[in-house]
């Protein structure tokens, strides 16, 4: 609905597949000491000597994970980008470098992968990871974007989804339900102009939950605050599928049972007028909505006051005995058992 | 053309992507000692010690790279891993783990999808390398997937494309031009099949060519038999474009120029047969073809005699002065500058 209809378009295949893997890379300069060769040989060479090596990957895909008719091409490199990297802080570790594979069809001209490249740049740039790798290829419909991110982490930083114990607190980064809810404006706004293409969107009261959507940052602030404050979560996990499906992880893979307080649920003041606007309940849109890419981590009892004063952090409930089951804890006082309702890209109706 | 008419169709909206994953990953076992946590976590988490990391990644789009009315999807499978652990290799490294991503549209039931697993896991217990991640989601049209492969190689015996200097022998190992041709055969018989739905291929004759492109091989033996030779390569890389493409890049990397000899190619009689019978000139196919998946390296002229009586490895030119320039030498001995052919996946005619 922002289409220029002035841009240029320069054709792809006059510069091949080499030549522009070479236009779009020129700018990205090696941040990481651990980056020994990036791209140009057949595969990178990095060099993590006595830290572990984390390795994780996402795939977006046009007409399922985006809409590019709201999602402009720079926000799209630079969230898929942050998906990735969120992976490696869930981990407890530190983002170092990418791979990036694309698909795309011919009606991409070359100044629309320049955009996308702008935003996987600003990524690496502000994120300090070094772009390696990747393969760029045409495709018969559509654009694809692959992402492999790698980070490093000592053996004792490590932090993995099964180590939470009974008695732990859970606690969350941020707010949630933003992200979710920002897709709703977008998509309600593109219903909009296909019915009134001179309409002007007007995203002003909107523009938190918009951004959450279109730009989200992955939370490598909460890893440096947490070693900072001399806190090693028990578990953690990043919030892409929505908070239930993280707490069921969490839970599960620790093999204990867990309460979360409705009540305690961190939530923007724009996420709770958007739902008021738009009748639904925030609590469900907390606990399915996804695409967050906040920190949803255990921590030792012991270690409350070290974070309680903290505005990043929130404690929304505490691990159980795996018999008493995972629940929600309503503002009724009432508990529900929490359920997996996530986003499956299968499913379609 | 050898679709079963009774095959079983599950719907893979079902079981949800954990599920999924799940699903086609239980019979996968854990065979690297740097693989500390494979599939099941934000991010798998790998230990290297003190060797490098190696990493490439490759993208496959249904349509472009492969065309599934000829390809099986265990054969796809397979060779999506063998045309990333072939990078690994071209390092001088070993490989040891991959990603795999997909994306697919609904028309695959799960049992496609267990086929191409089987073709992935068959390429993971021959090679030895771990699952470690990956992302699976729906597309919009068709089947696309993304390997990353990691591997490792000690300081000492990694070998890049740039080290290669003038007087060092050219070596080539296996024989080349089959993967391409074996293409044209498979295109031939699908437009006879097309023609008439009741004609039965017979690929006999083709048996050798079709498997080069159906089910190549990563030239993992070679790393394993320069190291028991003590051949340190100079420089290396592996086949996946055409050789013509693939000195240029060995030779402008590394400074130098090349002299190649169109009599030393090594070529199978079944790809000479063919050429014939399509009348198209080998050398040309030799050159241009691509998807060989052998592997192009340089030696220094001291470690001639350790490589001339092994049948696997050819020397097929050598390295000069970058003043030389980068010739064929024909077997009228004149002397043709090369030019990359290679395919380009952005050009269509």
């Amino acid at each position: 609905m922002l289409k220029d209809k002035n841009e240029q378009r320069t054709s792809i295949s006059e510069l091949g597949e080499f030549g522009l893997i070479k236009h779009l890379t020129k700018y990205f300069k090696i941040q990481q000491e651990s980056t020994e060769k990036a791209i140009g040989d057949d595969a990178a060479v990095l060099e993590f000597s006595d830290k572990q090596t984390l390795v994780t990957t996402d795939l977006l895909v046009e007409g399922v994970h985006f809409d590019l008719a709201y999602m402009p091409l720079k926000h799209l490199g630079y969230k898929a980008v942050m998906v990735n990297l969120s992976d490696v802080y869930a981990m407890n570790g530190t983002a170092t470098q990418i791979t990036v594979s694309i698909a795309l069809s011919n009606r991409f001209p070359l100044e629309a992968v320049e955009e996308l490249y702008a935003g996987i740049q600003l990524a690496c740039d502000t994120y300090k990871v070094d772009l390696i790798g990747g393969d760029t290829t045409s495709s018969t419909t559509g654009l694809l974007i692959s992402v492999t991110a790698l980070g490093e982490v000592t053996e004792q930083d490590v932090v993995y989804r099964n180590g939470a114990k009974p008695n732990d607190l859970l606690v969350v980064s941020g707010d949630i339900g933003g992200a979710y809810l920002g897709l709703q404006v977008l998509e309600r706004e593109k219903q909009v102009f296909a019915a009134n293409p001179n309409s002007q969107p007007d995203l002003e009261q909107y523009s938190y939950i918009v951004e959450r959507q279109l730009k989200p940052e992955a939370r490598k602030d909460i890893i440096k605050l947490l070693k900072d404050l001399e806190v090693k979560p028990t578990s953690m996990i990043d919030i892409s599928d929505g908070l239930s499906s993280e707490i069921l992880h969490l839970s599960t893979q620790s093999e204990v049972g867990c309460n979360l307080y409705e009540d305690k649920i961190p939530l923007d003041p724009q996420v709770i007028s958007t739902c008021e606007e738009f009748e639904i309940d925030a609590t469900t849109i907390a606990l399915s909505g996804g695409e967050d890419y906040e920190l949803l981590f255990t921590i030792k009892q012991e270690d409350f006051p070290k974070i309680k004063a903290n505005p990043h952090l929130t404690v929304i409930g505490h691990m159980t005995d795996e018999s008493e089951g995972i629940n929600l804890v309503t503002r009724a006082n009432q508990k529900i058992e929490l359920t997996a309702q996530g986003w499956n890209s299968f499913k379609k109706d």
